[in-house]
């Protein structure tokens, strides 16, 4: 049996070894050489469009994609055939990295260091962001300190995410399908929303791209939240809508938004999100780099070689 | 007995009730009004310049001035008698707020959030910056996970920032007056500078101001920290010395330099520092937020009457 890795990332190999399985490197931006399109199984990450493709048609004995991506929406649109390709995401490889982002993000919105570099560029000192200052006004997010931050799409980021928030004061609360008590947080179903949205200061948004969470926040529910509340995207652009975002900003309906996804990446020259006031653009760099991909891998290696099933399935 | 309490800022005064002394506000801006030059407590937040002169000139039964400020320099410039008026600063009320504003800052210099607002300024897809990337590359500080991060001056402050950089998978060190090892962090002197100094990525200075600690980050102390190395000053400008920070940065011999305080604030309009490469500067803004201000003064109070030590003592 044969297992292509992919040389695009430094993966300590001998961490995989011990299976009865070829391991056989590949370049992730070049057809698969025919010698070995006898692979079953398949470790991707940030392979070209033409590779995965190719891969789909030629690579006839697949069975088993890991992806290193928590969302690999690139293979799932290649044409692998699902009846016969399992395909595991890197769900959990991001963690650490996406959440250190995500507070970077939240204390870039409360402390304002986006309109402090605006002074500084302009040789200005903004005395109007720094000396004696209130301490946690009302109707202002200038501080996780006794912060209501809501994450929506509770899943192994928002657990890694929410130890370091509730640290620094915050009141974390989150939103996902399934309702419950999670690493001791409060996790509330979607019909919640109306009920959770007025008493947000922030709202993380950690939702995955798919039909069912195109446009979820929308601008219904970002009239809900109150006109100094962040929004805080690092899941997917497509769950926000962005026109109604944008018409929320310009209106002082939020308080600013800091996004590291879009509907469009790049961030198309004449989109308006770009100039809109309070806006934070991350070029999708919260995540990026997976860490730890060897214990995936080497734990659903074993799984597969044993018939169990595997962890991470789409 | 008379305390005067500043009214810039608000005070839960019921905390302060059940001790034999008459609790008067005052206006820390205008000069104490006649009736009170007889108070022998002052707590002071913000006051002008001439409020404190005057206050030393007139107010000649003081025998205890309670600072909410950390460094509460301009009180030890307004001429008090310090034979016979013991100063207690608000050290600890701070912690809190600046160590969340340094660990901002320390994201903000990681995730180059700075640089990603330089292009959205020009709507501009800062592409280098997000995106895969290589995972705590050697040479670089792109992450607190495995970063080697230096507290000089090892407080309360930095008590309450090291779990924080900790838990996001930090290995921090402290340098200090006293060596030792202070809730769980190994706190080494300053003569150790040499051997730490080399294997730093981000240096996070919290020096109070003083004769001893001026300049303490000269041209020779940079030189020792690596091209990648970062300077988070939260501290006081003074210990820092600013030429040869700038010279160290336009040589590229640092990474970078996240400040929020300086020699001089507000920063001149005529500083190299606001255009020298990879500088965040942020207006004195880490701390002025003096949070439970009631418990210590409640506390210094009850030692005052009871003729005991008081806390925070200069």
């Amino acid at each position: 049996m044969k297992l292509l890795y992919p040389t695009s990332i430094p993966l300590d190999t001998q961490s995989l070894e011990g299976f009865s399985v070829t391991l056989q490197p590949y370049d992730v931006k070049s057809p698969i050489p025919e010698e070995h399109t006898d692979a079953e199984i398949l470790v991707a990450w940030t392979n070209s469009a033409d590779n995965l493709k190719d891969a789909a048609k030629r690579l006839t004995k697949l069975r088993w994609i890991q992806a290193l991506a928590a969302g690999p929406n690139d293979i799932l649109n290649a044409g692998f055939d699902t009846s016969k390709v399992t395909i595991t995401t890197g769900s959990g490889l991001h963690d650490r990295t996406v959440s250190e982002h995500t507070l970077g993000l939240l204390l870039n919105a409360a402390r304002r260091f986006y309109e402090m570099r605006d002074y500084q560029l302009q040789n200005k000192w903004p005395g109007h962001l720094g000396g004696p200052q209130p301490d946690r006004p009302k109707n202002a997010f200038t501080t996780l300190r006794d912060a209501n931050v809501l994450i929506w799409g509770f899943g192994n980021i928002a657990k890694a995410l929410a130890p370091h928030l509730t640290a620094l004061g915050a009141v974390v609360r989150g939103v996902a399908r399934h309702p419950g008590v999670r690493n001791g947080i409060e996790v509330y179903s979607e019909d919640k929303l109306p009920e959770l949205l007025p008493s947000t200061d922030a709202l993380v948004m950690i939702l995955p791209g798919s039909e069912s969470t195109r446009n979820a926040l929308n601008a219904e529910r970002l009239k809900l939240l109150p006109s100094h509340a962040w929004v805080v995207n690092v899941g997917r652009g497509t769950s926000v809508d962005e026109a109604a975002l944008v018409e929320a900003l310009k209106k002082g309906e939020i308080g600013g938004a800091a996004l590291d996804v879009f509907v469009k990446e790049p961030l198309p020259e004449d989109s308006p999100l770009w100039s809109a006031p309070n806006v934070i653009v991350s070029p999708h760099a919260a995540g990026g780099r997976p860490q730890d991909a060897e214990v995936l891998i080497a734990d659903n290696l074993r799984r597969f070689l044993a018939g169990q099933a595997l962890k991470n399935v789409i």
